[in-house]
């Protein structure tokens, strides 16, 4: 958890606090998460969001998780600001698409070795290269198509 | 692109308007997507990004993109509600952990499919059994480790 970039006791105001032109009070909800030298990071949430509800966001949360609640909100900004029309969901619909695919892939990959396998049995059962025995030809189509 | 749900002429608010008590003009931003009957989307959205944002945000997009934008804040607001603390990051992420652990099973299933191409191959150029070169051997160990 990141709690640093703030001089406790100075007057240097959080990066929310300055976007706002607000008093940075010792116990600000933003100040531990939004450093006076990373001023993108609240500018980015404030633009999605809004400080009013990143701030009832974190207020409702207990203190141990609003490090990553930050994170993920700015995060989330950062896309939506990218993306202004599918944002965080974009990249979300991407990653389902290559799961889709390594599935189809792996599918594939392993009909391969089941059929290969099917191949190395027959040929150690079957040596002389005879026919194979129609349950033995059925049993390679049922693996292929699993 | 949805654009039912609303009685054009007629005094029915659109769900955005209903919750914020506010008239609902003939060209409310905010009308063709957020019809009376779904007052859940609005209010989702609402929470999460606040009313003026999502106003902004649909404001700065051409009409034919405002559909798809309200389709996905929705869906990042909703995910938001579920998990306060990662919201759509928290998919994101599992995603990408299933698509490393689709990668390895991939990678391990091509590396069986050459392995049995290899073993075919030295039993197809040996069938006698006898020892393969050492050639042979390392070609096997290195198509392995691919």
């Amino acid at each position: 958890m990141k709690e640093s970039g703030r001089k406790h006791g100075a007057l240097s105001p959080c990066a929310a606090c300055k976007l706002l032109r607000r008093r940075c009070a010792q116990d600000c909800v933003f100040a531990p998460y939004f450093p006076a030298d990373e001023p993108q990071k609240f500018a980015s949430v404030h633009k999605v969001f809004g400080a009013s509800n990143v701030n009832k966001m974190l207020q409702e949360l207990p203190e141990h998780q609003r490090s990553d609640a930050v994170s993920s909100m700015v995060y989330e900004a950062n896309a939506r600001v990218r993306d202004p029309v599918y944002g965080c969901v974009g990249a979300i619909s991407s990653l389902q698409q290559q799961i889709d695919s390594l599935q189809t892939q792996l599918a594939l990959a392993q009909a391969e070795v089941v059929h290969m396998r099917m191949r190395q049995f027959t040929s150690s059962t079957n040596p002389g290269g005879m026919d194979m025995t129609v349950d033995q030809a059925n049993m390679g189509e049922s693996l292929w198509s699993c």
